[in-house]
């Protein structure tokens, strides 16, 4: 069971464009950090900052080889963030779900007024 | 289909704990704007804010009913940051499919070295 924390920093990376964009490109396979950096129209320094933050919420992990950091995608940490979203859609959806079978069902009888 | 920007919008708007907590009550059912600022520790001011951000992205739809601001959770809003992260996951996993594939199938016979 994740805490809230967690889900809060995984949010919280997802939340920036530059992130996503990392999180785009390693959808298609491992990448170096400089080759990562390369499209990117942000310096190596904030590449790097960028995959610190990706990193500590479980969204990417880095592996140095040598001299250079393999970096790739954690596809659990992304299951995380859509399980979060399915929950919140379920919970709303199920509101719904009720009130259909509610207006399908028989309709109650109402009580006899006194009289 | 979404463009990008409609996107970002709604990463954006999910990366704030106080908005995700918005959503976490909206899908428990539709909300007054002071309803939802009461267990918040923000003040209203904040929240109609959050709400703004929220809105203008898509995951929520508020509607005056009388005197009332009536708050609801939009769940398309949330299927686009599901299906988003979906796709990204699919991506990756697609790619240990094929390595999966390739190392169960047959053997490749390797050229014969000319001597």
């Amino acid at each position: 069971m994740l805490n809230n924390g967690a889900v809060d920093r995984i949010f919280h990376a997802l939340g920036d464009s530059n992130r996503r964009a990392i999180i785009e490109r390693l959808s298609r396979g491992a990448l170096s950090v400089s080759a990562l950096a390369k499209p990117l129209d942000i310096t190596l320094a904030a590449v790097v900052q960028h995959l610190q933050v990706l990193e500590e919420s479980g969204l990417v992990r880095t592996e140095k080889l040598g001299r250079v950091r393999s970096c790739q995608l954690h596809p659990e940490g992304l299951r995380v963030a859509e399980d979060w979203l399915a929950n919140r859609r379920g919970l709303w959806e199920q509101r719904f779900d009720r009130l259909g079978e509610l207006l399908d069902g028989p309709v109650p009888s109402r009580k006899k007024a006194r009289t």
